[in-house]
């Protein structure tokens, strides 16, 4: 296959031209600007051509890395981020690549596009735009591997669902509930290699397969157009040597991630993941990862989010490249008091990427009720961090939307939009008094949110905590929330507020009657005390 | 003052003498050694004069930094870590200080001297002779500032004590409870200067005060002779201005930390507490922390245990130079499943150095009741972290005696002990299964001990989870662990292991009586399977 290249080569050596872009080309500020260019002169393309572009726009300047796209076609993708003109001229070892130049115009951003998400006043996120983003996360971590029909399904689904956010596996799974064949693969196998007993095939991991990275970048942009980021787990250890995907060499693994950044930093939706549950991966050393770590975060010029999701052992959250915790943990959103620890030690936005899935798996992981998962939605959002969804169950005609999508039959689901519309109300949460009241939240819109999770009280008694300096004489507003039956309803009652060494409470100690049920919320609305 | 101190230089000038000193004086290992030399030349010594001195054992050098301590005499201390015969040479800009040698041989310790107390296996401690060393500290932040007489009744106090380890802070505090005049200060007072409106004097930042300082290494030498480890707090925020040394200038900040360090270092009792409530020391930024925190370490030749206390706002723990956590918060150890969390996100020790206090204030923070505050440290040491005691009881006759010092009036003291004997028997604990079973946790010798807290059960039914791993047929013993009545009882029954998915049972179901009150705790000691 080698000699059969490089003989193809010796008759297209000289047909170099820029293809697909012309003059004042218009793109919109965060999209995404392509460049392709023919040459076929390279032995291997995809590791002996070093191929950049720097794009500049007054003093602003961008160097960005192409890659080999296959049949003898580099491409070099740009995001501006600046509204502007922009020149570019590219550098590569083939001449053939080299000097060439052009420019393109960005103009604002129009529809669904608000940029990338980025970190905000330290714990939370917003878009490029200003733009909140309130991480309301699904888990799909063979969405790329089952066929199209399902592909289909399945995003037809999240465009009904209240997802803003989906983590999936770049490589294929071969996992309980998860052994289908992948349509695609990442890399060419070397043809006629026999691969040892239990490998699926001999890669050559100097050859990718933009076969594969098409189809990849075409869900990516599929999710991009509901609105969805997409946090793309660039390892995970459910292969145990089959693919060998877990195991390659660190030489590879760096090619890897590098292919992988020049392809997709340009998608504005990408978020990366380096690993799921990375200290399953046995065969890498945290020094491996914080290499891993460091070649993403260099070779992604726009620095896109970037975390690595933990078993049950944390990674580093606290290195300066990370910008965001995406922590597993059982626990940690099942108690008021919890979660809102680790936001604290990192002083990060923290994501629980995984609180266990809603589901009828035999496994304690796989089997949350659907209330249980509203429940630990709630106690995230309450401490101002964020919940990710899962489902798993498993019957005659449905494996698990964890694993392959296709549709949801959960009744988690739509009580997580619920709380999606509140949160976009209030804004980011924060305790009030962390050690004394765990579950009295302030939005930053000034409402106090109080979460009454599993206990089911006849009745509330106003009061808040000191901390929350209404003055005295404060008119407050009640809504009775229903998280479970999805309703909020106006209390009669007006309160007036009377404040006392660290509770603030109604001066006529007034209450509220409840249904005497779980999963109650209170929202409490103060106006402004008369003169 | 300044003008007398020079005249009488010239008088001194040739009397550089080693006082103090004999060739082959015997130390112990980890003990202190001090040579003391004499010197008028200086203009002021404090700031004046640099002094080293390079102590050599065979391929091993250590080089410490000497100081002034009045009265023309400058002091050189060093503790030996390896036995044989060390030889030293001084260093100093004054020539008659520069160039002497002389030598020590060390020799092994004896008797309560087991070194310093380092870090041990990520999340433990232990002396320098591998001696474990679980931290059962109390608070007593002006130690050093009232009378003698008090000074020596605490003493006696603590001889009796269960602690290890005390909080004291070097400056004096101004605070509530706590206005007594002290009796030394670190610094001099600029004669005749008058302070500024609400100011205690004007201070020579320039000018030590080395009967202050001899007065403090008295008292930590007391506490070093009844077992008891000093983790000294060398700024804190309880002083709004008054003293002013909570807003001395950086360079005042740092030349202050290199004398104290100097001085202390040699003693192997000492840990460094950069601050208490760092975050409320409001006129320093984390990068002035950050300057006090390297400055600490690099003047430090021995590494002693070096950390930071928070009010709020945790510091950076997982800083290198940092070497465990020192942490105040008021409900990590209130209920179960918390205090892991903080433990797993820093991969460091974890010290509660602030849980509340156990007394009568009417402050929340300084009303526990003994039942609370022996329940917080049982919920700390489950998880294998430790907590930090506290007393603020007030009447006419006493004052607070983590103010102050003198007699300890709580119920929580002996139980500490009583639960400081029971981690000295199973050594460090960790949680089985720690996002299922926050109660089971297993003991570095193998044992099992499952706290029950507030629950009042009057029956238990023997359970493990399965992760602790004991084959099917373990027979196990029970102890009955009574931990506010200070009780062990051994549990007449034979327990034979089943194991379940999750559950390790006995395989007769069989169960144990409790006696139906809270603050019960079950010690289960495996034996060896039968073959």
């Amino acid at each position: 296959m080698n000699s059969k290249l490089t003989f193809t080569a010796v008759f297209l050596v000289l047909a170099c031209v820029v293809l697909r872009t012309s003059a004042q080309e218009k793109i919109e500020q965060w999209g995404r600007f392509e460049i392709t260019l023919t040459d076929a002169t390279a032995q291997n393309p995809f590791t002996d051509v070093e191929l950049t572009a720097i794009f500049t726009c007054g003093e602003e300047s961008v160097t960005v890395t192409g890659f080999y796209d296959g049949n003898n076609r580099y491409k070099i993708r740009f995001m501006p981020q600046t509204i502007g003109t922009w020149e570019y001229v590219t550098r590569s070892n083939l001449p053939g690549l080299s000097g060439l130049t052009g420019e393109l115009e960005c103009v604002p951003a129009a529809g669904r596009n608000n940029g990338m998400v980025q970190v905000h006043h330290t714990y939370d996120f917003r878009y490029a735009d200003q733009t909140p983003y309130y991480p309301f996360g699904t888990t799909m971590y063979a969405f790329l591997h089952p066929d199209t029909e399902r592909e289909e399904q399945t995003l037809r689904t999240l465009a009904q669902s209240p997802f803003n956010k989906i983590r999936i596996c770049l490589f294929p799974k071969t996992y309980e509930y998860n052994n289908d064949e992948p349509r695609y693969f990442p890399y060419r196998e070397v043809e006629g290699a026999v691969p040892y007993s239990g490998r699926r095939a001999v890669w050559d991991f100097s050859r990718f397969d933009p076969d594969f990275f098409a189809h990849l970048e075409r869900r990516i942009d599929d999710l991009g157009r509901l609105g969805i980021e997409c946090d793309l787990i660039l390892f995970h250890p459910y292969d145990e040597g089959y693919f060998g995907f877990d195991r390659m060499s660190r030489d590879n693994d760096l090619r890897y991630v590098k292919y992988v950044v020049a392809r997709l930093s340009s998608f504005r939706n990408v978020w990366w993941s380096l690993a799921n549950e990375w200290d399953l991966l046995r065969q890498k050393t945290r020094e491996d990862w914080i290499e891993i770590l460091e070649t993403v975060a260099q070779s992604d010029p726009y620095g896109h989010l970037l975390s690595i999701h933990n078993g049950k052992v944390y990674f580093d959250y606290y290195h300066p490249l990370i910008t965001h915790c995406s922590i597993q943990n059982e626990s940690a959103c099942e108690e008021f008091g919890r979660a809102g620890l680790i936001k604290d030690c990192y002083r990060k936005p923290v994501v629980f990427d995984e609180i266990c899935y809603e589901g009828n798996f035999p496994n304690r992981w796989g089997s949350l009720s659907g209330q249980e998962m509203t429940y630990r939605f709630w106690q995230a959002a309450l401490v101002g961090t964020y919940a990710t969804h899962g489902e798993t169950f498993s019957s005659d005609d449905h494996i698990a939307w964890t694993e392959k999508g296709a549709v949801l039959r959960g009744e988690g689901a739509p009580r997580i939009g619920f709380l999606r519309g509140i949160i976009e109300q209030t804004g980011p949460l924060t305790i009030i008094d962390n050690w004394r009241y765990p579950n009295f939240s302030r939005g930053s819109n000034g409402q106090v949110v109080i979460y009454l999770g599993k206990e089911s009280p006849q009745e509330w008694s106003f009061m808040v905590p000191t901390r929350t300096r209404w003055a005295d004489g404060t008119k407050v507003k009640v809504q009775l929330v229903d998280t479970w039956n999805m309703t909020i309803t106006d209390v009669a009652d007006e309160f007036v507020t009377k404040r006392g060494q660290y509770e603030i409470n109604d001066r006529e100690m007034k209450t509220v009657q409840l249904p005497g049920h779980p999963y109650m919320a209170l929202m409490l609305t103060p106006e402004p005390a008369e003169e």
